[in-house]
């Protein structure tokens, strides 16, 4: 596969699909070809899954019907739009990937790093990012942005409570700190332009 | 868990929706208390991936993507309903379970069954049914009384080719070779008196 996959992960509110769309302009207006896309959803059966991952009614679903969900959205929308765009040789940004899952399902929710992971390799076929993207924003302040954004719809996942969000910032801390040369970090809590240049800079890299 | 965990398998119109309400009825007049269910579905969240999975519109979905909703249906399920219903100590009837996936994804999909069988395992946490009930009857048969019920609405799995049911049947006839102790078969293709009576002998076997 020719193509580059670049995922970007972070808290709510770190800035990740506003920047996505930034960058995107740009790498277009330098000729690439670039597929702009989301998890859960992007497709439509992965967007039918992620309707009932985040209806606010399904606050008694369980955890692991939660990780197995993403998992489902996951793969379709891998093998319906990623690897398709990355066989022509396209550059795909994906607003969350597998280590959202670690992360939220893994250490949010203390199912486990591990068997979160073992179980999405049946959706992922261990297929990787090339690169991942941290966007490193401190919980409080990336949900204070989030609550200031008045055209965002607040959803099930945006209700939890801080220390479930402080768990999944320190979750991505450990990640950084396992896959070293795929995540690279970004410190997100500055002004949109700086987070911009940061993000780009770090595609260029490997572009 | 003190209950009985009973499930039903088999392929389409083989009539255990037909012999579940009719089993409900004898043995709650012999005053067990009996909870009728079904895969995927039983409960709310579960009922709304199912409504993923049986889309007429999404027959492109990917053969894994279907196997990770499944799980994710039965996970929902087996929590909210199956599990609470054994601990009361009731009698749980539940129209297809974990046998199905490993026989239409597994082997009727060619996934794999060891392959389904694991990734199930983090839906189940390895939860089997006390006793499984395999309605034999050869696909021809099973579809011809399908499409003769007007009543039943026909969705995106009756619509599969014959070659496919015919390797789901296959596949049951080798689950019944693998778990000899666990899963017992009855001939589905006889009246509904009849097959009634002998799924009610295999009940009792183990009450």
């Amino acid at each position: 596969m020719s193509g580059l996959f670049i995922t970007f992960e972070g808290g709510e509110g770190s800035g990740k699909t506003t920047i996505s769309k930034l960058i995107k302009e740009q790498l277009e207006n330098e000729g690439y070809q670039v597929v702009l896309t989301r998890e859960p959803g992007g497709v439509d059966i992965a967007e039918q899954i992620r309707d009932v991952i985040i209806d606010v009614r399904n606050t008694h679903m369980d955890k692991k019907t939660e990780a197995l969900l993403y998992a489902a959205s996951r793969r379709q929308h891998l093998v319906e739009k990623v690897i398709p765009a990355l066989k022509e040789g396209k550059i795909i940004i994906c607003d969350r990937f597998i280590d959202s899952s670690l992360v939220y399902q893994g250490m949010g929710r203390n199912i486990g790093v591990d068997e979160v992971y073992e179980m999405n390799l049946f959706a992922t076929e261990n297929i990787l990012p090339n690169r991942t993207i941290f966007f490193d924003i401190k919980p409080e302040l990336g949900l204070r942005r989030v609550y200031a954004n008045k055209d965002r719809e607040v959803n099930r996942l945006d209700l939890e409570k801080i220390d479930f969000h402080q768990k999944v910032y320190d979750g991505y801390k450990k990640l950084l700190t396992k896959y070293p040369n795929r995540i690279v970090s970004i410190d997100a809590s500055q002004d949109i332009h700086s987070v911009y240049l940061q993000v780009l800079e770090k595609i260029k890299e490997i572009l």
